[in-house]
């Protein structure tokens, strides 16, 4: 039984390529996140996928409160504070998680920036 | 009996810089992989990174249904379709994990793909 | 009382961005950690952040025997025999972690080496 629970992995909202969570010993593993609005500038997308992962923690019965880490991708580093901004907004109340922030190149050029993030279910 | 089984850490295919494999918690934690033959485009490197996946994978006592989440860097992002179409001939039948893929340099100059993987053991 | 147990989260040197250490379930997820002297080159550099995170894993109980994965970027990735350098160096005497290294751009341009761990604790 205990091995049973140990081994046990729930995926949810899954397509051909990926699973936008997946579920494992009170671990939830998001995939990256982005913006649908690609028109919204760095400090738009990033409410955008703060938003989106709200909604996706809350699916995972987590939320923003049990975030482990996040790992941050940004286009154009420089817009580093913009992305800031909207985190810290976005955090207000809650006790931050463990996090990096780098830049990278994306699939698709108008994204500014995606989001991965590890919370406790 | 139980704080040493929480403490508990395995490792495989050690050298000197890294462990390829760490298991800890039924959780094993991969190094990044690479292709061997560098010779092979993005396509076949994907497949060669894979391919070892499911060696190392198998050596952990896991395999590819159990992936927890992949973080895949590409030299070219614009070979990202390339890349999918074998990961996903490689996913075929299998739930796919948590995912997140972004452009990056690598210490190799004809890598086009580096794959980390996170999995249930 | 278990699943109090499991939903615990500890974070430690919080600031309105981050946490620089959060346990969770007996894993320590340390933020992305740089070098304080950024007049440093990239070996200088790494071991700064190496040192770093030996007093962090020490506040988290844990030390660098007990790395589970770490996550290296680089600014230049062809200074990556120097950053090896005082990896191994650090490392000596101990079974090392699974790893991953690739070339990313940071926030403040004298960055030459970013590392993300976590941990066993």
């Amino acid at each position: 039984m205990e091995t049973k629970l140990m081994s046990d992995i729930q995926r949810l909202e899954t397509n051909e390529k990926l699973s936008r969570v997946v579920i494992h010993q009170g671990v939830a593993y998001l995939s990256g996140l982005t913006a649908d609005d690609r028109s919204a500038d760095a400090f738009g997308q990033t409410l955008q996928v703060l938003r989106k992962a709200d909604a996706l923690l809350g699916k995972a019965q987590s939320d923003k409160s049990k975030i482990l880490s996040a790992q941050i991708w940004m286009r154009d580093i420089n817009e580093f504070d913009e992305m800031n901004r909207a985190w810290i907004t976005w955090l207000e109340g809650t006790v931050p998680p463990a996090r990096a922030t780098v830049g990278a190149t994306f699939a698709l050029p108008d994204i500014h920036v995606e989001i991965q993030f590890t919370a406790a279910v």
